[in-house]
């Protein structure tokens, strides 16, 4: 990954290419599929009607960096840990704070809406997104806006193409919002004797308007005592992390966590951390042979998080499916991994069913189907049930309007 | 204002009665033009073609507060200072931190993706909506999305309708976030000998990566010194709160203000505080008989926004005419309110020569027409200049396939 001008940006592949493409493709009728990073667990990247994937894997450029204006104009295959890596060896004193998959890629992370476990103090994709060049279905190329960091001018494309999963056009280049890194972060681990005591306490600190960055959840990782327990991570300047570290105490008092450990220095803040930054890698490095996992995600009403929780665990275990769950609390958004062996047509259709069972629950607490990993091929039917008809018609005219073959991505989000 | 049951609401108006509006202006091809708070400055409640103005005054109800997910239904003519009114009646330490004129309603609130001073803070308008129920051009009801705080759930009908300004479809009710009440304010006005230096102490600040409510700008209100001032609102806990005036005070030194004043109490918070919230009404009380004012904002990237008030206030001085300029400096977002003779020609030719350089300078900076008013009436052709034809050809498709015969709210953000 280099950082290069718009001149040199020229040399490689750029925006223009791509529009050679679907120019093509629509010409005769062939879907297109964009993969970027490849880390989408809902079939994003999968063609259910053939066509042509274009893989934008030379398309990882760092464009321009304008420092003074705090952003960053990059390519589609830019990852967002590489463009960390890069502004930190710089000594810009920035970052992107929006921390998906490792592995994720800018151009799937605007498709999905992808969020992280820094979400309740950053927000997700769509709130760090300044403008975007699109590649629409019939290879014409629009830029959605000039470079302010507040808008009121016209209708707000990127609100729309962040998160359409591809289905609208293919995203060529992105303008970022960039951050200041914090001076100083603090890591915390707490666990519960009980799930309902972990979410409440993490709920109170939302309610008490907090913003450090908070992820909570039920873990199982291997090296750590098998219980309910809520990871905490804080940033800001010295004096507020303390001030939220002993707020942060206080208000967990009452749900008498039977410890509260704190990192001491970086390295203990790493070593905490990457129990549940890691958490996933973990669980998939305790599979045996011959099982998968399945990894999905739903988001509630801050007051239902406990019980859809309480709920999907106590169903999993019924179904005698080893799962874990795993949230970012703040937002009310959680996972649940289960581990099973898709070849045994029992086991597969009981990972099925607690997956079903989840998400109807999640539905019928107002929830959604999905807060941060998207529909693609897997929620179609979920999103249906999530908004009704009458908006999956709404959004089909807006699709059939700027994709009249249906070339973009087709079989994600919802049928023709 | 009132807190009602579902069940009551529907005794009073609600969206059926919109949707039945609708319709017959659908069959009839006559134009709608919503109307909530009217405090709009970009002309968003003419008729340019005549037709019905849905005026919403009956719809002025909080239908629902579910206090322990931190949101509430409010029907559209619910202002917004009524709203934080009743939640602090109530004592529900809640608060909705969008803060526009003080009689903006909610309608209009999302028609033009508002925002105010907190927006540094909290963000716009779009980013505190979960979900709306529209009514569209032909009568049919959708409602957005059910009551998730994040979703990734299909495309974003939120994101596309918030800052629509009423062209898309008509909001006749909303389910909007709601924040914790900080526990702790601050307010601090510093005053600075030149302009220059009291933006970049306040990019300065941003750059630190601090999130106190700031609002700068160089106002000239009544009884203050007539120099360029910052504004500054600090909230959170009273730590943090502490260590950010801390922090903004070493920030401050090397562009050496000559003085640095705080609110001991929050009686002087309110004093100092209303100098800025009341800039606008102190210059609309100074205008002489026969005098108008012109208020109208652009926004710029960071980096540009010193450059772009300093050309203001000094071609605005040039053409002699009176003129006041206030920002949001967090945001690169300001104000120019321009007092004139509308009934002298040439005053008002220099007015809208002023107004026209200012918006020509701020896309030349890569910046926007307009951070947080719309585009209405007047910016139209602005808003081509900034995304150019293709962009707003996209915008007419989405109108064209929601609205086949531009019935709602005609004339506003671009031609047919």
């Amino acid at each position: 990954m280099i950082w290069e001008t718009h001149t040199a940006t020229q040399n490689g592949l750029h925006t223009e290419h791509v529009s050679g493409i679907a120019r093509i493709c629509h010409k005769w009728k062939v879907p297109i599929i964009p993969f970027s990073g490849g880390s989408s667990v809902e079939g994003h990247i999968s063609a259910p009607f053939g066509g042509v994937s274009i893989v934008f894997a030379y398309m990882d450029r760092n464009v321009k960096l304008n420092k003074d204006d705090m952003d960053v104009v990059v390519q589609p295959s830019v990852c967002w840990t590489d463009l960390n890596q890069e502004l930190a060896k710089q000594g810009t004193g920035l970052w992107f704070p929006i921390d998906p998959a490792p592995s994720a890629k800018i151009g799937g992370m605007i498709g999905t809406n992808c969020s992280g476990t820094n979400a309740v103090r950053y927000g997700t994709m769509r709130d760090w997104v300044i403008n975007m060049t699109i590649v629409l279905a019939d290879g014409s190329v629009v830029k959605t806006r000039r470079r302010p960091r507040k808008c009121s001018a016209g209708y707000n494309l990127n609100g729309l193409i962040v998160g359409s999963e591809g289905t609208l056009g293919v995203v060529t280049e992105a303008t970022l919002k960039l951050a200041a890194v914090p001076d100083h972060f603090s890591v915390a681990v707490v666990p519960f004797d009980d799930l309902r005591g972990a979410v409440s306490a993490a709920a109170d600190i939302i309610w008490r308007g907090m913003r450090i960055v908070n992820e909570g959840g039920a873990t199982r990782p291997r090296v750590w005592k098998e219980t309910p327990t809520l990871f905490l991570k804080f940033s800001g300047t010295k004096g507020p992390v303390d001030d939220s570290i002993k707020t942060v105490r206080e208000i967990m008092k009452p749900y008498s966590p039977p410890a509260f450990e704190f990192a001491r220095d970086e390295h203990e803040q790493k070593m905490l951390w990457s129990a549940r930054k890691e958490s996933l890698y973990s669980l998939l490095a305790m599979r045996e042979d011959g099982e998968e996992m399945w990894n999905t995600d739903v988001a509630v009403p801050l007051s239902r998080l406990a019980d859809i929780i309480e709920d999907s665990k106590a169903h999993a275990a019924s179904l005698g499916l080893k799962a874990c769950v795993k949230g970012h609390i703040g937002d009310s958004n959680f996972h649940e991994n289960i581990t099973y062996n898709k070849a045994d047509p029992k086991e597969a259709e009981k990972a099925k069913m607690a997956v079903k069972t989840m998400v109807k629950r999640a539905l019928e607490m107002e929830g959604t189907c999905t807060g941060e990993h998207g529909v693609g091929i897997g929620k179609k039917d979920a999103l249906l049930r999530e908004v009704g008809e009458d908006t999956i018609q709404v959004m089909k005219l807006l699709k059939g309007v700027l994709d009249p073959y249906w070339i973009m991505n087709p079989g994600k989000v919802f049928n023709r």
